[in-house]
């Protein structure tokens, strides 16, 4: 059944790896021409093709998604102060108007308080030994070797910086948790690559025959359990205090409404053995990284939270959402890149020194998609808002 | 602290709810002036303004996504036979190359065997009653009860079906899920309606006191173990045969080595208490979804997968990937919007009919992805790929 | 380093497997000898030696585990109605008063309803195939074959019977639950014979290559976020209305305390990653086992449950219990065994047709406890009561 | 429907609650009349009725659990070393022999090492406060109080001693592990009694407005994925490398029957959603813990554990288990007690700094339960040794 694949069958990789604005043409006639699929809008991006280059390969152009704006916001953080319009790409109706929804309420109450909780990021790999007790020996002699590794790790960046090892011993296998920080990138190139350099080094030193880089325990785009005692991005939470009448005249409910619904559904996700509990979180977050240029695939461990509502002294509701693991950069990956970069600059989030300004523009925008999409359910409104807003598709 | 928003903090809803190229552009101006950012990318969008009516609120344009190519990937599927190019959607250095890689591996050894396994949707309600001996009457008489709802249910639409429906009694409140056929769509809005009539019909009857129509254990748009038992959209799995030597030429590695790291990082994902087990589904996933149109946010569901790899009978690798929540449509959404449309075309999967089809080539373009990511953990050369062919970032 | 193991080593067999009093007390001599511990408790069972056969190899005698009564219990069930004292074998210190109190709260309060939801066990063997097209062939060709699988499986045993089969296909392996129903024993033996024999017809039918009885995927034994969907033993639930003025007297605390500690302590398992959610059910459970002859090692899949609490109208107190996976047996096992038949007898749940009141009264007990934990967490009294009842032991 | 519990309706609690023979009597006689039950076995009780003080409320005796030996079990450990037998109370056919065979295959293969990783128990309270940023700021500001809390919670103990304080913010609550040394006694009467002594200091000294000592989030008597991480009692391994003809003439199957059978129940394991991955660790632990005077309860937590079968080089077997959260004591609890005392006599594991001996010791016993159980599996035996040592019970 098996033949060679013939070159003129490989997508064309051109001169240079192909990232001219006529490489990108070629390549989208090649493929034109095989499928029959016209490209016209595929074929429109605005992104100056060379910029692509480590961004993506065989380019053929962009993807373009419906980007809307959600507020205001108004946010009291330590890094994010002031109101804001959240930039959301999506194509899914009604979503922009139900996080605009919470947002406005969020900001008639004084706005969400945000934190940001811890921040740092790791690469998990595992080390394998001959047997139990070498593995064991290794792991307690790992806090004397730290100054080593750091020492390692720490010369293939300018810009990141280890912060200490975890070993988790199993059997004759070590995973060691190593834990960096890394400024306002998501980092994982850099930290992968100072991580096997430290393990290289361990090897080398005779410390272990062998290791791979990654053994999956640091959930790297991946919902786990292990995120929520932190390590994975960034752990920040907002939360926001609503008076009774604004949960009535935003929302159609009232606090205690809103209680009873989290109550519930807190037994459905806990019967479906859900990592978290949250109404909707995944929604508001992945269109705010499509907009903004982040890694959109880290969606999987960044939705990953817990949201919490509660009537307070006064009737009031309190209301909170943590999130334990986001992953959020304005430097590297896609944020210099056109709409990236916009929409980032629109939120003052472009650049160096950003990142946890957008972290708690994040965990606030979620608080209100939470407590939007909450009183939906309350006030049996849900079905009424998505055929009000939503495309009657079908 | 709490003070009335002014009309004019509100992000301009202008006529008919704004969506004319003016309309986008004033908004663009209105954001403009407020935060100091220029959105000309954001404003070079081609997807004709009115059609993104019920696909996204207050727009001002588009989100630009770096597009390429990844095969060729030979799929041997039920929906899916013959050659496909995979449109992907992603700022990750690198990742194409590995989807590319690992396409071609599976080509040349005469295609990825795929199979869709199940085909539904669900939406879960929650019912409330005065105790638990209400409740459980309550579960014990829904199977009579099934005719009825279904009459309810299925009037609403003339796409999707009611199957049936299954309790799940806990105290004094039932959880029952309504699982739907939904054609080609993704169909949430469409079940959601139908769900609430049938609901709606229960406590009209004097059936149930109240409910909400979500209750968290549909598992939409979230990772968790109730997922791997089906009934969350498409349950979807590709496996391929790689004689050794094809092992040796594509990955530079042995089956022996790719079975090593299996064991190796599934022991990694047990200790963090991982939803599932895989390498990195979510990226090739995320960069499928965002350029063919789809709901993204559902990566939270769709990500959630099981890899296998094993050394079978004449020294091969055996290796498959099982998708039990792939929440994909082509019908609907933003499966008709400017790119959208032209990647599905490009895989013959625009329209009625070919869901099925896009849930096999995305599960044989993940297989091809866990293969090469595996690849490149068992021969160390992860980091080299990425300083090739990722942006040295910092 | 390995040598022979002199038979002088092996714990004596003795004739017949050695079942006779005598045999007993020259093993226990035998193990005297050799460790210079003297076995004059473990020497006084009084379960006649030759009864142990079946239930235990090698045997020595037997343990003692302290056994005091919580009660009075008023269960208003199905299958258990009046007023019960439960037998409790444990040496935590306060755990029976922990109970005892629970229990006089419900009992004052008209006591508690209990349902069983669902009742059956299952064993999930796993089979393997060439590749995933014939595992997906296998999958959708069961239904027609189950006409046959029930013939076989029926016809190992006079008191099971087969109700279904479910397949979950995963590349190319099938797991396959085989749901059963095993009247008043817990039925593993029974039920995994029966099951093998079925799977064994399928292979000589040529349906498939080979299998493996057990994949894991049955939950025996164990903590899944499956045993949520039942299927594993006996889904059952317990639920009680308590006064306000009750839950003072009996409790120390209020209503809204005692909701305010659930809320509480719910975040706290979601961010553990806890599958389900509850104060102690492993406590009473464990006790309970211990004394009715239960196989004790089923508290993994057991204790796991859901708690809830809230504040209802009138300003009461409504608490529920459910556990959708209690294995209990009132015939086979140990339960026939001394105290374990006693311990049955005390709550008339000894023998045929008594295991799904046997399954009534846990649930309503564990209520109790739940009350009783939650409201010493509450009313910051957990400490006090330790140190009054328990062992003030170092 | 309430109405007064009649006091003669109360298990009698008798002069200085009843710990008297004739106390123990007289409430037997009391419930024997009730039920007409009669309890001659659990009367037989030959633990002096006195010192069940502390162990039990409203004692009426013992129950009995039949109790054989499974050895020889060579471990190589740092604690334990040499050959033990180990006694197991159990009512399930098979288990004792089943767990006899792994011991003497590990016996003969020259022993199991075994190794104590992690050695430390936790109460994990939760601190309320105002808002999140309140309870951000106590996270941050819990390093510099961690002498004060120290102070005051090694006071109340002449044992144990606090490690850390590590804080788990989620919006406006505050989980703290508190985590402790507890010497060779399980330790929670301990050391919640110490923790709690440091939440009244700190809510005291102004640093918190309240606290609930337990959150859930400790996961003690529960599973849960937190357990990997270790901190809830010992984390404790077991290895051994078996030679292929060992594992023919053991368990009639081969190194890699035993691995193919490893990686099938893992994806099993998988789908189910289980906390971990193991065989049947359960039985085993259980069966100890009854026999040695452990808390029975905590099978919840310690049956949690990783297994992992490999062929090494030369075409041996090794097999490894890692138990993360293992909760064995040898002071206090129920391990001065009658059989619970022999029985860690036998072991020599009674007393004071015996503890992590008893953890090696109990590891070795799960590794050769683990070996003979995948091998019943794999070999096809299963049903074959249930038939012969179990009870054909119906």
């Amino acid at each position: 059944m098996s033949k060679p694949i013939r070159e003129a069958d490989l997508v064309p990789r051109l001169e240079g790896q192909g990232y001219s604005a006529e490489a990108l043409a070629e390549r989208r006639r090649w493929i034109e021409e095989r499928t029959g699929a016209r490209l016209a809008h595929a074929g429109s991006s605005t992104i100056p093709a060379e910029e692509m280059r480590g961004n993506i390969e065989n380019p053929i152009g962009a993807a373009q998604v419906p980007l809307g704006l959600a507020g205001p916001l108004l946010v009291q953080g330590e890094h994010a102060q002031g109101v804001f319009y959240v930039p959301l790409a999506t194509t899914e109706g009604a979503l922009v108007r139900s996080y605009e929804r919470g947002a406005a309420a969020i900001t008639r109450a004084g706005g969400a308080t945000a934190r940001v909780l811890t921040d740092e990021n790791r690469v998990s790999p595992v080390f394998l030994f001959e047997n139990a007790a070498e593995a064991a020996a290794f792991s307690r002699r790992l806090p004397e070797l730290f100054e080593g590794l750091k020492a390692e790790a720490d010369a293939t960046t300018r810009h990141g910086r280890l912060l200490r090892v975890e070993p988790l011993p199993l059997g004759r296998e070590v995973v060691v948790h190593f834990a960096w920080w890394t400024a306002d990138a998501h980092g994982m190139n850099m930290i992968v690559k100072g991580t096997d350099q430290a393990c290289r080094w361990l090897v080398e030193q005779g410390h272990a025959p062998r290791y791979y880089v990654f053994s999956g325990a640091e959930s790297e785009k991946r919902a786990s359990g292990a995120l929520f005692a932190g390590g994975k991005g960034k752990k920040v939470t907002a939360d926001v205090r609503l008076p009774a009448r604004l949960v009535r005249a935003y929302f159609h409910t009232t606090p205690a409404g809103l209680a009873d619904v989290w109550r519930r559904t807190v037994l459905g996700h806990l019967q479906a053995g859900t990592t978290g509990y949250n109404g909707h979180i995944a929604n508001g977050l992945t269109a705010l990284f499509i907009a903004c240029g982040q890694d959109v695939a880290n969606i999987a461990n960044s939705a990953v939270g817990i949201t919490s509502f509660e009537v307070v002294e006064g009737g009031d509701l309190y209301a909170s959402v943590t999130l334990p693991s986001l992953t959020v950069a304005t430097v590297g990956g896609g944020t210099g890149l056109g709409t990236g970069r916009e929409c980032l600059e629109m939120l003052g989030c472009f650049g160096a020194g950003k990142a946890p300004k957008l972290a708690e523009i994040a965990a606030a925008l979620v608080l209100g998609g939470e407590l939007s999409f909450g009183a939906a359910i309350a006030s049996g409104e849900f079905v009424a808002a998505h055929e009000t807003y939503g495309r009657n598709r079908i």
